[in-house]
């Protein structure tokens, strides 16, 4: 089941408890509790310097800056974003992918074409 | 390897059931058999034609090709190795990280901090 | 011309005129024009608008959504990165690499070198 | 001789005749001789590596071998590929755009747009 879908059957009041309980399995994800959701903090720390990046980058055409020395920052820029969007991955994986595995059924083949799908964005091919 | 595709080649008496079932889940990675294993021909005719793309690209050199030209079919062999490197990703996926999953325990997160690792090498961040 | 060696002897009241005129060459760069300063508007643009994607990842991450809509979005920003660190380059080649071939010496080399240098951090080998 | 280290200073009757005679300058490239053809030798002995590097990953393919291997070894081929573009590029940049430069005219600018398109493809933006 994908986060979009979840939670509306999910049972009441199993908050942080039972994944595995009984007949059936319960993950983070039925609760609409995203791979991500831990490191927070810490992403929108990343985010919001990359945004300061990005904002040095207008300061740098604003000021004439030789282009070399722009370019060199825009690849930094793309590097944190690239890095940003590999924990996601990872983390994606981690819940997503392997909550739609335990599960069983087809689900764990869409999860995984997604994915795949998302990787090939980030390779640009 | 996932339960669905399972059956063909493995030793009779377990065809399409088990895995789940009872005390132990045995699946084809326990017994060897790699996700890519059943588009092996598939992958061995892309490489075949990576290959000769690549030597087509020494002939370019020889033949004092437009450099051009040459950039032209570099970023096409590229391309095809990356594309080959997600159709390989993608079954690593869906067998070994999905397989990790089931199972259950530490292996999970060891499989995809690994796979994780592979896409940034990949991304070369 | 480097910026380091612009402008300060640059005649003034020459604008738009002279580049090759009598004896001595006297470009754009010597009078501390970078190539890019004609895009400079739209080169503000594209930045603003790509931290507007920024700021938007961060909106995101904050309300929980699908971490694969999350990945698309990246991709989008490090695409339109890339988009303006390659506009940036073809100015750069255009003016300042172009320039120093005109003007002859070993400024060329070190210029085609040093432009190398960034799309090598761009494609990040 | 390239261009760069051509013309205005060169003696009279030097080996590969009137790179800079009269009113017209004849370049390398007039002649029909690309940038990289003295790394000839050095560019072939790459290419000849990278398709060593892919018939090494049939071989693993074949073999059975775990498919993160494979990919860290897909990892250096697609790097090894990227490494040569960029030296060639580089030849690129230095001999036939520096040319186009040297010879003015409309001719830079599209020598310019044509390197930059062929950076994207290597992008793959």
């Amino acid at each position: 089941m994908t986060t979009t879908e979840a939670g509306a059957t999910a049972p009441s009041g199993e908050t942080g408890a039972a994944e595995a309980g009984g007949a059936e399995i319960v993950t983070d994800h039925d609760r609409g509790i995203h791979g991500y959701h831990k490191q927070k903090d810490e992403h929108l720390k990343r985010l919001r310097r990359i945004e300061g990046q990005v904002r040095g980058l207008q300061r740098m055409v604003d000021e004439d800056v030789y282009c070399i020395d722009i370019l060199t920052q825009v690849s930094a820029s793309t590097k944190a974003l690239q890095s940003f969007a590999l924990q996601l991955l990872e983390e994606h994986l981690r819940h997503c992918v392997a909550d739609a595995a335990v599960k069983g059924g087809a689900e764990v083949d869409a999860k995984v074409e997604e994915a795949t799908k998302a990787i090939a964005r980030l390779l640009r091919t």
